[in-house]
Formats: C-alpha cells, structure tokens, sequence
C-alpha cells in the first residue's frame, strides 16, 4: 500500500492500515512496561495471581458462555463446519477445565531464576547464568480459545507479558476471556499489560505484530501449516516454529507385528486432527508379503483410508508424502531397510516425531542416530510426542525448528539466560 | 531484479544472479549431506581430523602466507588504512595460534551426545533430551582469515557442516586455508563438504545464504552493525544476532572511586574496537561534583574523548548515547540513581554488557535483577564478556538476541537437542 496514493478510498485504507499498526505498537510498548515489572515478581505473586484468575473464570462463567454463544452463532451462521464448532465451543466442563489449567500452571515450579550453569573463575569472578523471562511474547493461533487463558497462564509464569492475537471467529470469546484476566490482574496490584489481545478484525495485525522488531521478543504461531509458514515467512521477529508433523510409523524387519499394528493404530486414529498424529507407514521390504495385507486390513477396519502405490491402494501423488492429512487417511510405502526409511523421512518428514517398530538393538540405535527430527520413540506411539506426557505440567506448543527448543515447549523454553558476574574490582589484563 | 526484463544487459545479470544463487544452494545440498555425516562421527574421529587439519595448515604454512600477500597487496593497493590491513594479515606466528587454535578446540569435550534432561515417565517410558548437531551452519563475517579456520574448528567439533561466507578482501587467503582444510578433512576418510567457501565476489552470496530455508539450519552473522542488521532483516533461516555491543559503566552513589576508575579505564581502553568496550558512562548525580571531573580526568589522561552534555565534554547528539564509538572516545552522562541508569541503559542499550561499580549490595542486587542483557557485571570490567574468559575454551561469537543463546558462544550453542524415547509398544490412552 503506498502512503503517496491520492486516492480518497485508498487514502482511507492507508490511515487504517496505520492505525492498526500503531495500536499493535502501543500495545507492545504496554507489554514492555509490564514485561519488566513481571520479571522482577516473586513465585508467590505468580501463583497468587494464577489462582485469583482462575477464580475470576469461574466468578464469570455466565458472561464467558453468551460471549461463546455469540461466536458459536456467527460461525454456524456462517457455515463453518461442526467439527470446526466444537473446537470452538466453551461449556460449563470447559470452563472448569481452563480453570484447573491455571492452578495447574501454579502447582509448577518458576523457571525464572534457575541457575543454568555456573562457576568461580581462574580470576575469581564469580560467573553465573541465571533463566530470566524472554520478555514480550506474541502469540497467534486459531479457533480454541482455552488457548488463550493457557498462554497466560504460562506466559506469566515465566515472568513474561503475552501479546495475544486469536481467530476472529473466537473474538467475542477471546475478548471476555481477556476482561477477565485482566480485571484478575488488577485485583492482584499486578498491571493489566501482562495479556493483551490484539484485534483480530484484519489479517494486517498478524504482520504488524511479528513485524514489530525491538517491541516484540519472540513470536510462537500455533496453528495449520499456512498460519505457522506465513508467519515464519514475514516474520522479523525471532519466532519459533510450531506444529506441523508429517509423523512417520517405520515397521522393520525385525519387528513384532502384533506390536507395529498396535502403534501405528495408535499413532493414526487416536487423534487425527493433532500434530503429532502418524501420516506415513514405513514398511519394510523383507517384511512386505506379510507385513503390508495385515496393517492394510487393520487400518481400513479403523476407518483409515491408505494411499500408497501399490495395488489396492487409493494412488498416492507427491503431496501424500509431503503434507499432513490430519484425517482418516495414511500414505503406505514399502522401503529397502533403514537407509530406505532414513532417506525417506528426511526427504518428506518435517522434523516433528519419527518412530521405528522393531525388536533389534542395533536397529534402534541406527535409527535413533539418524533420524533428525524433534522426538524419535522406540516401540511407542508417535501420540506421545507431548508436554504433559513428558511431565513440562504444560505445554506452549511443539517446536519443529532447530533454535531455543525443540519438542513439546513449557515454562523453561518461555525463558532466555542472563549470566550475572561478581567481582572485586577486577580488570582484564590487555 | 525482474526476471520479465527483456534489456540483454539485464538478462545477463539475471543469469548471474541465479547462477549465484544455485551455487549456494548446491553448496548447501551438499553441506546437508555432509552434516549428515558429521553427526555421527564420534569424538575420536573429530578430534584426529581437528589435528590433521592443524598439522596441514602448519605444513602449508609458505602458500598460505602467499595467498596473504596477495590479499594485503591488493588491499593496500585500494587504499585499506593500516588498522584494516593489520586484521587482515597472516604471520608465522599468527599461523600457528591459527593451528594451536585447532588444537585447543580438539582438547574440548564433545557436546554432542550430551544428556540435557531425561526422565522415566509413570508409563515406564525412557526419555531422554540429548544434544545434537544444528545442521548446516551459515556463517558471515568480516576481514580477519582466523576467523575461517575457527569456524571450521567449532562447527566440525559440534558435528556440523560450515558454509563460510567471507569478505572479498581477505578471498585468498580463505581459499588457500579452506582448501588445506578439505584436503585434510579427505586424508582423514571424511567428507570435504564439511567446510566450504562460498564466493565473496558478489554481495548475493550474503542474500542467497540467509534465504536459503530449509537448505541451512541458522545463519551466524560476525562484524560489524550494519553486517549484522542487514543479514537479520533480510534472513529468512533462523539467526543469531550476534556482536554489537553498547556497553554501559554505572558509577553508583556508593562506588569507591579508585575502583571505578579502574574498572572504567579498562572497559573502555583494554581493546576500543570489542563489542565488550564500554561506550558510555553513567554517574550518579549525588557523586557527580566529585566523580565527574576525577573520571573524565583519567579519560583524558588516557587519550579517550568524553562526550556529553556537561560544560567542557565534546557536545553529544543522539548517536552519541546510541551508537558505538569502538574508537577512542565514550559519552558521560549524569543519571538520577538506579532507576535512572537502568532508564538510559533500557533505551539506549545493545543488551550485551552492563556494569555497575559499587559497595552496596542492595543497589548491586537491584541493578543486576532489572538490567535486561546478556551479561550484567558488578564490581567487574565490561570485557569479560568473552568465551575464553567464561571458561568455554572457544567462541563463535557473542549473542546479543534472547533466543537460543544468549551472551558468549561456545560449543554447546551450536547444538540442537533430540527426545530419544525408548519403549516396548506403549501406546497412548485416548
């Protein structure tokens, strides 16, 4: 948009689109004020605030449930699809389950703090890394909005002031949500800056915020692949990767089948909309004859349709291997081994979760070594890839990238380091 | 540039353009190949090639240096001052720190393999969150041709593959030292593609690296400010911001004023072109009669030129208080205690170092809780900020960003982690 059009209507987008931008700005800067006085607060204060909000959500349960209504009503209006409402929908059980989330992120111990590593130099000084919070964190994510109490929740716990940026279809839910916790904030002596949720009315929030370079510290996307590539695409500001798993079951040679037909039916249909859900069966060739009919037939019997290239099977293109079904659907190939396996999930994996079935040590340990990706299980479910399966009491998100946290997220990844040095006196010698 | 460009001239330079661009992108293809590799050699193999490659660089020590004198006469030639061509020239002896520093890296633990964290869930699972490599690591730097094989030891020692992009002004050297690397890294039976030289001839190159997503894990930028700020803009692979440094000296009401002027002088005078010298000094008002004109006396005394608002100080604009000087020069300013150096330090600071000198525990308490940066020093010169110094034996340079790593760099922020989780057929209740 350029801001020399002379255009009367394009004049009038041009204030919008920079209004929107100042009010992401003005909210950030809001964040970085309470950022700090948030760093500085005991545990105690935390978790005082914690529970004291999640009192406010219940205190507000009625209020919370029209605003639900109202969106539930707009999206069915709408059209949107049942399964897309239910995710939606607040309930009475809802409710208390986001309360209890809050008091269970109270039950945690405060990452800030933590001494990371440390030690008495050669010198004397005293050297020592301590976790501190990261600061402003964005957050933008779709449709449910327990989401947005969840990341809060975590966010205050960790000493950080979280900058919300929800769907527009949950606005008026996110919106009462929001009111609430800040109302708790308040009644805490805390500053209600610590959450904000930005205006979901326009697309262009979404840039601005993960644009706002020096106001933001970090942005975590949790949604679909377009929302999470979009915004690691324009983002400016650090960001960490959520979310897409294109998870892959490998059946080896030496694999018990009862227990390979176990998991990779765990794996599938547990849940079949979540990231860490399998998308590809990996079987091996040696085991093929045997192995492909019976997890075919398992498979169809739980609903699952298979996509692959062999006969019998719905054809599969490129995009069976590359992409996320996040339905009753699974992509089947047969592979030469483990480097058959290997060089398969790095063509097409996304770095999320890889399992291997197989009663082989040396197998195990190859395949572990090799597979580059967040989590690798041995004879488990890829469904476990998970914070509260791995004990984080929480989870923020599953980063798939590389920087800062890879895996399930929790308190200790909403956190950077600060080393703090003790001397007396001491210089360096030139 | 447009590739609809119908001008011949244009087309050229189009074809060019992506000839550039394919070349970093086959580089980096074979980079992933390599890491591959590197992954899972053991510490055994990496410390024999680390040697191997000392051994080379000494044994070619006579080409190197005449690489050198090229770069140097060429250098000289277009008029580069005395301070630039002394970073950029090669001795015997810098050759052999060069090959000491190979060396030095080999006697280093292996932080690959390294257990993070690790627990036995309730359900009997085994997990454990183990350090491996980050990939293929883009690095961008500046003038001096150490940098090149430090790199190289670093990114080979945490088992990744190195793209090194180079100035022009130091290209032959670096061709001539990466090619006896790669000869060495052959002679040990590994792969030649774990370091490679990307051409400095055109400024593209930086581009296409920085955007090279998915071929390259992170890009490390290392020189100057508008090095850096310019490959964070334009990146699209992960970054670690790393090395600007506007550091900052608080004078306390309750310093003792020999150890401030200690402590000063060194910080700013040790080295003036380090990202750890201090660029500003902060007094506090109540001390200021007495502590303004006794500092700046031993500023002067020392060659340095004050800036500030004060009578008889260099008058100071903006860039004063923003910038780094790394000359022999620093602002002064008069601060209203704690809150208000922590108030200039929160405006005008990189987030690299800050210090405070004084006798207070309560204010050394304060000011290392609220100061937001990598690296708070009490009672401590700004320049021990430093990998050697923090005791990592190594540095790839000093982060300035809160993700990730922040602070000194050493091995261990080279790596990546990943969950290995061990079962036998857990799957996950619904």
């Amino acid at each position: 948009m350029s801001v020399t059009s002379t255009s009367a209507d394009e004049n009038v987008l041009v204030e919008t689109e920079n209004g929107l931008r100042d009010a992401v700005h003005t909210a950030a800067r809001r964040a970085r004020v309470a950022s700090r006085e948030l760093a500085l607060l005991t545990r105690a204060a935390k978790d005082a605030a914690l529970h004291a909000a999640a009192d406010a959500i219940l205190a507000s349960s009625a209020s919370i449930l029209a605003s639900n209504a109202d969106d539930i009503d707009a999206a069915a209006a709408a059209g949107t699809p049942p399964s897309q409402l239910d995710r939606l929908r607040l309930t009475s059980d809802r409710i208390d389950g986001i309360a209890a989330g809050l008091r269970q992120v109270a039950s945690l111990p405060d990452p800030v703090g933590d001494v990371v590593r440390g030690s008495t130099l050669p010198n004397g000084l005293e050297a020592r890394q301590i976790a501190v919070p990261l600061g402003v964190v964005g957050m933008v994510y779709e449709a449910r909005p327990n989401v947005t109490v969840d990341a809060f929740g975590l966010t205050l716990k960790s000493g950080n002031a979280a900058l919300l940026r929800g769907s527009s279809s949950a606005a008026r839910s996110n919106e009462s949500l929001v009111a609430v916790l800040r109302t708790a904030l308040v009644g805490q002596g805390l500053n209600p800056d610590a959450v904000q949720l930005l205006s979901s009315v326009d697309r262009s929030t979404v840039t601005h915020l993960i644009q706002a370079r020096g106001l933001v510290d970090v942005a975590i996307p949790r949604g679909g692949a377009g929302l999470i590539s979009a915004v690691v695409r324009d983002a400016t500001v650090p960001t960490i990767e959520t979310g897409v798993g294109n998870c892959h079951v490998y059946v080896h040679s030496a694999a018990d089948l009862d227990m390979a037909e176990r998991i990779l039916l765990n794996s599938k249909t547990r849940r079949v909309s979540v990231c860490n859900a399998a998308e590809t069966v990996l079987i091996d060739e040696t085991i093929a004859d045997v192995a492909v009919p019976r997890l075919v037939a398992a498979l169809t019997d739980h609903g699952v349709t298979v996509h692959g290239s062999l006969p019998g099977l719905v054809p599969a293109t490129e995009s069976d291997w590359s992409d996320e079904y996040l339905s009753d659907d699974i992509a089947l190939a047969v592979v030469a081994g483990i480097d058959g396996a290997v060089t398969h999930i790095d063509t097409y994996g996304t770095g999320h979760t890889e399992a291997i079935v197989t009663a082989d040590l040396a197998a195990a340990r190859e395949f572990t070594a090799r597979v580059d990706a967040a989590a690798v299980m041995v004879n488990a479910s890829t469904a476990f890839t998970d914070g509260e399966q791995f004990g984080f009491g929480a989870e923020i998100g599953i980063s798939t990238q590389k920087l800062h946290a890879r895996g399930p997220m929790g308190l200790r990844e909403l956190t950077s380091t600060k080393w703090i040095v003790w001397g007396d006196g001491h210089v360096r010698p030139v």
